[in-house]
């Protein structure tokens, strides 16, 4: 597999040296870690949001770590989870002592080292909440989970979470907007091919010419089935409805997310949105906003996430409340 | 190879209504093209800005078309120049009395349409004036050009020429500061693995598994060399070089695009830009804003171009005025 890399043990940290540096009104690293946080962190008088989880993800989730959305990212290596002592040094240097919310996509790696540095951060006197992100519903179980994976729609719970964190809300009060995010929100994925962790010599699995894997996990954990690839309509069907089924999403409003992995061209994301809105559209779920791109990919992997939130109206207005990130737009 | 498609043929048409769909707020389709437009088309008092080429290279153009930017996009078949008849509906659509200004990217069959639908237009007694950009160092002449190609650096025209055409200037203005962009933008790319049109069974060409394309084009055309796969810090130094050697950049100040073409990583892209950012450094050449992302893609190419803009006040200005678009943010 062919990489623009120079040591495949090197590639997060000069990542992280380009990251920073390409954005440095934005963005700032802490020195000796592999933490990413805004540039004004500690921003005073407010609830400091962390998240965080292995690389390989990006933008995820240095690219949402700015005013109105996250104070820190938490870099991993590649495909596994930041160690505890990182996690910490994020929520000492975003604390402001209104508290810290960590915002944990369900791995089981991620949710033990979170939740450890939670409690080395409250022994140190810091108030430190949590929210787990669930939102994938291709399976119970996983190859790195107990339960549900939280993958794409991790991303509006940092919004909406960001939005009134930015507000002055207290932490109590964003943890309980992160938790009415994560229990409105579902995504499910597709994937055509397979990635290549840098410092592995080849892919972790692979799927035939005329395959795909319906269901799979951003770091290729199985999916649902794997199935002779269909037109780009069919697909689209097959996880909206699943999606659907699991949460009563009928003539209410969405945020929809049509996420790229990594390989796959905008152009193919565009086609799978035509289908996705006219099928909402027969179930008479209206489009509140909608985002097609790259949020949260597997390195290069081919294949795409949709991802549905229902909102009432407090959650729209924080969705589309002011921020100032690389990656995420309003 | 593997696409997220219905039919081959329909790509172009369900792509532009996929997108149109998803951004009602920021896009709209003139009825019966393959045209994409502001939703304020014509928007008055303000001299048009049209751009477009073949699809397969999004964001570009659609993606750049909004406030402060681009009024219309013309959308050809894949990698396919647009007709001179979808040229001219766009040129219409976005004229408010004030001229209109295209932005072609030097390719024989875009200079040939774009120019065929400015006589029409002048025929119809619209304005119209037109720059071409050929901002690629690689090489003069190639498959679809005579002269040096047009590539990422055509982004940077749009915003510059779309801020001062928001600002009311002329059209003659609005010209001569395109130009001015275009004289002092350069870019090289580097592709590692081929692309396929989805109307094609088969990739265009094939680079064997540590083969790399230096200085390729966004469609494929060779490049420079194919040389063994080398670590980025020497890719990006080739490149850097050859940009550097081609006008005086020293002790200037520059905007920096790191650009995917398609299914790059963007861990790599931020591990490229570091050490372009360390070479620039050492020829004392300051780094004003940069971009990474994928800003012209070339389908699922693996790959990446670096663009280098030399800067001065009003061209820094203008760069960084206000901009609505779904792909472009300052």
């Amino acid at each position: 597999m062919k990489k623009v890399i120079n040591d495949p043990n090197h590639v997060v940290d000069e990542m992280i040296t380009g990251l920073v540096t390409a954005y440095p009104n934005l963005l700032k690293r802490l020195p000796n870690t592999n933490v990413v946080v805004r540039t004004d962190a500690p921003a005073e008088g407010k609830v400091g949001i962390v998240s965080g989880g292995g690389s390989g993800h990006e933008p995820a989730h240095a690219g949402y770590v700015g005013k109105g959305m996250l104070d820190a990212a938490v870099v991993g290596e590649v495909f596994t989870s930041p160690t505890p002592d990182q996690v910490l040094e994020a929520i000492k240097a975003v604390d402001s002592g209104k508290g810290v919310l960590l915002v944990i996509k369900n791995y089981t790696g991620d949710v033990m080292n979170f939740e450890m540095a939670k409690e080395m951060a409250e022994m140190e006197g810091i108030q430190v909440d949590q929210v787990i992100v669930n939102d994938d519903v291709a399976v119970e179980d996983s190859t790195f989970t107990i339960g549900r994976r939280g993958i794409a729609g991790t991303v509006f719970v940092h919004k909406i979470a960001g939005a009134l964190a930015e507000n002055g809300a207290s932490l109590e009060e964003v943890k309980s907007i992160a938790e009415k995010t994560i229990a409105n929100v579902r995504s499910m994925g597709v994937a055509l091919s397979a990635c290549t962790v840098p410092a592995a010599s080849k892919p972790s699995f692979t799927l035939a010419e005329n395959e795909m894997e319906i269901g799979i996990g951003i770091h290729g954990e199985p999916g649902i089935e794997r199935v002779p690839l269909k037109p780009a309509d069919q697909i689209t069907e097959i996880l909206v409805n699943k999606i659907l089924s699991d949460i009563d999403y009928e003539r209410s409003e969405v945020a929809v997310m049509i996420n790229g992995l990594g390989a796959t061209p905008e152009m193919e994301l565009h086609i799978v949105y035509r289908k996705l809105s006219e099928l909402l559209g027969n179930k008479e779920i209206k489009i509140f906003q909608t985002w097609v791109g790259e949020y949260m990919t597997s390195l290069e992997m081919a294949g795409f996430s949709i991802t549905l939130l229902k909102l009432d109206q407090e959650l729209k207005n924080l969705l589309t409340g002011k921020v100032k990130t690389i990656a995420f737009h309003v």
